[in-house]
């Protein structure tokens, strides 16, 4: 590492910058990059989902949050990189650092496509987009992905999504949008691939004018029939098919008001523009909110998902006790391969919708564990277990987390597993006003947990695709401001959690789908049911902390889980869950 | 009022003004002016509290909010002004009236003594500040009024505040302060008077550099002996006593970088400053915040303001009570009037914080009923009577909400009653992380209504001053954001509500003081406890509705009024509290 470092030194001196910066990100703003992208781990040995490298001739530091501090200190150690820590109340940004380094004179080179214009726009001093700026040293670079593209049936048309976003265009006195997201992208063209592991996405630029819809998307690699048909397909419909690479032309070639997201262009588009003289309008894109909202098939589909899913879920709970009761050892890892297979029988399954955390103990107390893939933690047959997963299938994307006893449970851990869980229910038991954003909701997750001092330290809850990314906005749980109000059919997790360090962890998540609850004399109201079918266990309960409103809630959803998934399961493991869905 | 509409216009005509913007407040953006400051009423006949005016050539407008529209079609009725509807979805605030009026080429003349800054600002065209603009055709305006001015011992004297402040100036690197909001002046110098109904304050300009200090604050009015006494303790510290309206050269004088709160400098001193080069630091001053965090001699006196309150309201309670069963017929103005008295006979009383609420029935459906002076309504043995009121004493200010049944109530009603309690108690019994702020923990109060799809139209809480404004900033329980957080010693109403047009209200309202609530692993905590000591009415209660903490909150809380109050009321009111207080 330290030599990658000296090398890229080299060339700052010899062309005069300051600092370059290198984000975690790739040209399209992903949360999730592909290994092309993976620039900090290249030059750093750190493969943590969130990091920032800022590298000057005399320091070289790496910017992440909390949930990455102890695996920071670990991969950094004798890099000579020193770990700057985010998300704590002394935090000092990537900005702000370089202001207090060099003021507003510095010179800073960044790779202008891995690097939001947005990001780009708030560092200090004179900004210099470098594009690609590690290829010279990084030889066996991998290239930008182009895997089998294929056409999904959401219900709606490439020709439908198109005339809407016209008339948006038409509205924001616009001649053009970019849509660079990639899940917007796959959206707006109902097409998925796996251009990045868990996220079915097609690495690309869509261009639409009222007259033309262009979609850069060919690269080098070779084309498979998969992506041929869908190609030809939108071809016929009037889209033109260009090379990812000949997104730079835009500029030259586009004359007119052009709207774009800063939040997902990169820097190096973005200077493009500017220079080419094409008046911006930048804004919140309109895709984000309308893909939030799930149309009936999609709905349908993410019903199917979960339920499919559910079962997968149970079978893999039940696979568990029963190989631990059999005395069998069976490691985190193992139990993530058996749910992995699990999910693999069921139709359509595309793969993961992100990597298993399967945790046992200790590692639970991690929320963003990662199961080691040799010599992980056996799990034992007392305390918690805490499984995260979801899949990804033609008709919709999954996310579920259960923590499950897998013996004698601490009064501790009772608590918390039963304080966790009223916290999940009283949101998901919410009914609220027309209008109400998710930041207003997140406390009611909370407050059981408040109430007897204890906390959790992520977001509550998180949009989730059709089909697409895992995450996705515009709306949340969170605490932090985010004024987007809850609508009929958008879909959230409601994951709180608690996790002591050392000791285990508890998180107890469902998918929601947000419904109308009907009118009063108050206005319209809001509510949400859950998506996810999977029952809680009730052993680890400390029913006594439960109100009687919180009870009825959970053996009514055990009991609905019961009735749905135990006529597609297999006598012996329907009968277990009879026992498990029994009410308190 | 249209005569005076018609000279207005004469002398728009004269000038050439396009519109006259005419606000409700006073030249310190008071929430409550003075009689000198009640222009829109003057000119249009509206006496709500919220109001502003705009008249142009061919139109004549009044811009009021959701409270005040029945009172405003009835006050309006005949004037040809048009009621302007906000805190509406399809509202047209003033700015965005105007430009669709007169784009932005038109010439706005308003009354820059009584108009902010910052509203100012927002207004589109060349805004014109025409100092006190209606007093020509206002023959018997009344001056600027002088009420004795006494001093307070809060704790905290001016000096040590003063030091204060100037160590604010210099982190600021500013040269002086100018305070205009009429609670912080009084904060500062720990001076009282009564300029305006209900809020015990001075009207007055502070005006700090590290060197002098200079009180604007001297009238033409004769001078009182009590006043005379502060004044010259006032001179003896070094502070400068000047004529009220010499404000006006104080940008010709002052030569230095001055801190300002455009949310509450007038829009003629703005001007001043601006035309004088004066640079200007704008920003929320630092007084609102210090002010809102109590001392321990200042939370000593609100405990006690708020003991003897209590035994003035269950004494009240009582003899309503006790006089409906007698078959004496009470108008809710004879109630008002009954609990004046009582606090009256308090030690250290000095008037009401706020126009007493007395509404039964239907009337207590509107949430800023105002209760007639003549022919008020008779209190019937049936349903329910809310009574918001509250007092300034030497010692702190009050502000309580009870809602008692007189008689047997229907469903709807303990129905109602229950679920508002409820909401009070859920969010009287937060516990919450450091940091929280109040936007976070409303949903607290509202969420148990929500859940029958119930909710108000209001907030859910206000700081309250010490002997002083009985709204005040920055925290507060509202759903809008605002980001300041909680501190242990701010004192913030909770009173959660429902209205039902043409049958009944209700409100529950205590003020509460936020209190540590120790450390856990998970960080530091905050809670909250009542100052307000007056059971609540357990006859009303659907006991069904509550959670078992609620009801041992509930139960706890009459105790301690109980145990409480009992000592200090006559022996057949402390009996009759005692059965009030039983636990349920």
């Amino acid at each position: 590492m330290a030599e990658k470092i000296e090398m890229l030194r080299a060339l700052m001196r010899a062309k005069g910058w300051d600092a370059v910066v290198i984000t975690g990100s790739d040209p399209h703003c992903s949360e999730y990059p592909a290994e092309r992208w993976k620039q900090v781990e290249w030059l750093s040995g750190f493969t943590g989902e969130a990091g920032d490298l800022v590298v000057t001739l005399d320091h070289a530091g790496l910017w992440t949050d909390t949930r990455y501090f102890i695996q920071a200190n670990q991969q950094l150690a004798g890099t000579g990189i020193e770990l700057h820590k985010m998300r704590v109340p002394e935090q000092v940004p990537i900005p702000d650092w370089l202001r207090g380094q060099f003021g507003d004179d510095g010179l800073i080179a960044v790779d202008g496509l891995s690097t939001g214009a947005e990001f780009a726009q708030s560092l200090p001093g004179t900004v210099l987009s470098v594009p690609d700026l590690l290829s010279r040293f990084w030889t066996d670079r991998p290239g930008v992905p182009q895997t089998p593209v294929i056409t999904v049936d959401p219900g709606e048309s490439r020709a439908e999504k198109r005339t809407w976003i016209r008339r948006f265009l038409q509205e924001q006195d616009c001649d053009g949008i970019l849509l660079t997201a990639l899940d917007e992208v796959a959206w707006m063209l109902n097409v998925r691939a796996s251009d990045i592991e868990y996220n079915p996405l097609v690495i690309s630029y869509l261009f639409i004018t009222q007259e033309e819809t262009r979609w850069y998307v060919l690269k080098d690699a070779v084309e498979d029939p998969e992506s041929r048909e869908t190609f030809s397909a939108l071809a016929s419909e009037g889209i033109d098919l260009l090379p990812y690479d000949d997104i730079d032309f835009l500029g030259a070639e586009f004359r007119g008001r052009l709207f774009v997201d800063p939040a997902t262009l990169n820097y190096q588009l973005y200077n493009n523009f500017v220079s080419a003289g094409i008046p911006l309008e930048e804004g919140t894109g309109p895709v984000a909110l309308r893909k939030a909202v799930k149309n009936p098939r999609e709905i349908a589909g993410m019903r199917e998902a979960h339920l499919q899913d559910g079962l997968a879920v149970e079978r893999f709970l039940y696979w568990l006790e029963k190989s631990l009761e059999a005395g069998r050892e069976i490691t985190e890892r193992d139990a993530a391969v058996k749910l992995g297979q699990l999910r693999a029988d069921i139709p359509g399954y595309q793969g993961d919708s992100f990597e298993t955390i399967s945790a046992y103990g200790p590692g639970a107390a991690l929320p963003h564990y990662i199961t080691p893939r040799q010599y992980a933690p056996v799990i034992r047959e007392r305390g918690l277990y805490l499984c995260d997963s979801g899949g990804q299938y033609l008709y919709g994307t999954t996310d579920i987390t259960r923590t499950v006893p897998t013996g004698p449970c601490s009064a501790l851990e009772r608590e918390d597993y039963t304080l966790v869980l009223k916290g999940h229910i009283d949101l998901a038991m919410a009914v609220f006003p027309e209008g109400t954003p998710g930041c207003r909701l997140d406390i009611l997750a909370r407050a059981p947990l408040w109430r007897s001092k204890r906390n959790f330290g992520h977001g509550t809850g998180h949009g989730v695709g059709w089909f697409l990314g895992v995450h996705e906005g515009p709306h949340e749980f969170r605490q932090n401001f985010n004024a987007v109000p809850f609508q009929p059919g958008m879909v959230v997790t409601d994951e709180p959690g608690i996790y002591r360090e050392g000791k285990h962890g508890v998180r107890h998540e469902n998918v929601l789908l947000c419904v109308s609850a009907g009118e009063s004399e108050f206005g319209r109201w809001l509510a949400f049911e859950p998506l996810t079918l999977c029952h809680f266990d009730t052993s680890a309960l400390e029913v006594s902390l439960l109100d009687r409103s919180e009870i009825d809630w959970l053996n009514a959803y055990n009991e609905r889980v019961w009735q749905t998934l135990s006529p597609k399961l297999p006598r012996e493991i329907a009968d277990w869950l009879r026992e498990k869905t029994l009410p308190v």
